[in-house]
């Protein structure tokens, strides 16, 4: 894609979606007697979605599971939306637009596995830009127009965030 | 082995076990001043129980420790058996097989450490398939039919989940 | 920059200043249901407080967060001040020296990230000495006097410590 | 050293002694809002604690920091004596020996970091066994019988309990 095209559709943004575990994360969950105990999220993330806001994007987590850690987490980044339990991620996108007003066209997407590649597709076909952390499943990789170079939980979000803003600049 | 061999053993599968510690988790181990708080999997890795459970495929854990957190791992799974505090894994196989109905013949097992090697053998010897994270001990690698890219907590029973239905499309 | 300047930096020390989360820490955070529930930090890192302080250094945390897990480490490393809640670390300074008693030409910093390039700066430019961990942001390791060969969390600080302590001797 | 001379050290050993941080660990220490909450340990690592005392030779964790669920770990590996809060590990080996009836000259000593320097050299000089994990600070690195392959808390006291029954098989 050229970069005139990448270039007009950041500028065209409203909504960041990122999927959550193995993007925001590395994939893992620690468990205790209890069940699951927590997961684990990185700063330079946070700072990300916040260097976005300031550009005046929000962002917006989508998630096959339902954690509290990782609503907790939405909160404490003052995420506008959280969609968690999704487990259609694609059938879910119509519900997303209706809820935060973005189209597709103006959606960009960050995943890392299997259950993210249709929403992704359609996202950008529609029009919009996608993203994958550098430890991303081959068929996310093969899709995408960004792939970070650090994995998931570790910075993979700041760098889409930060190629997002440099097209926008 | 031929390829033809493995898709045959692949095609009759009706059980894969895992090993926990080392396999679908780092090894690692949280302590707390109240003791063993935490273990650590990977999303990732339930994503490959459920690839594999959509095939038909159910995976059970076996282990040497005796851990509530590995519990509630394996209930959060759904996955339908659960073999815990098992010292000698290879003398527990015959009740692995009058549990879940299993031969033998019709198992896969991917395991890291020593305590594995007895069971993995008699499984691969009796026409059943095996697998070992990227950092499994030397005497485990040399012994599998598979050998993950990754290692234990972060992918590997994923990549042996995704071998497996390769072998059986 | 001259050795000489950097041993005459390091020989006035009266302070280092250190950003918590991607250099004390590699960033992470973990999030339970309860919202926060740890950071994780690293003893080899505690040594480099504990060998600085020997040689009449004091460090104290500069970060932007306000979190009780990080107040909870700066007590048990002991050190003399806390300062959290520093949306502009920068403007912050002449407090620091207010209830310090050094003066920026009398501290080094130590931090990863863009928020704390002014900062920074600052300190370079009053005569201080400034350092990064190997996995900071790259306009921050283009900045620095010292650059870790370890990445924040893993052992950064310690070695700012020691470059610092080999400065003064 | 020539390869007699270790097997000698190593077959007159009765005790192992273990640092904690960095060695049994990576160094990290996770702090919740109430203070210290947790460290990680490698069952890898357990496993080689089990390996030597099913060859007649027990294991002891020498720590200078006073943690409880460093003592949590002590008991569950059920290891015959623990020594933390030690400021002074050399000062404390004649301690040591009247609990635990070894000599020096019948001790093996792993550790990462500057305060293990003077209890290794002590322990090697009286005809004892040193190791050390990969990630050793490089003083102790250059002191040790043994290098592990392996970062602490990943497997570096496994392979150091390995190599030492390799030496007296």
């Amino acid at each position: 894609m050229s970069d005139d095209e990448l270039r007009a559709r950041a500028q065209r943004l409203r909504l960041v979606l990122a999927d959550c575990d193995g993007t925001l994360t590395d994939a893992g969950v620690w468990f205790s007697a209890e069940g699951e105990l927590a997961k684990r999220f990185s700063l330079r993330d946070g700072m990300g979605v916040e260097l976005l806001r300031n550009d005046g994007v929000p962002t917006a987590i989508v998630t096959r599971e339902s954690s509290e850690a990782v609503r907790r987490r939405s909160e404490k980044l003052k995420l506008p939306f959280h969609f968690d339990g999704i487990r259609e991620k694609f059938a879910h996108l119509p519900h997303i637009t209706r809820l935060t007003g973005a189209d597709p066209s103006e959606m960009a997407y960050i995943g890392d596995d299997v259950n993210d590649l249709e929403i992704m597709r359609a996202i950008a076909e529609a029009g919009g830009l996608t993203g994958a952390p550098a430890d991303a499943t081959r068929a996310v990789l093969d899709l995408v127009h960004f792939r970070a170079e650090r994995p998931g939980g570790h910075g993979a979000f700041r760098e889409f965030a930060e190629w997002i803003l440099s097209l926008r600049a």
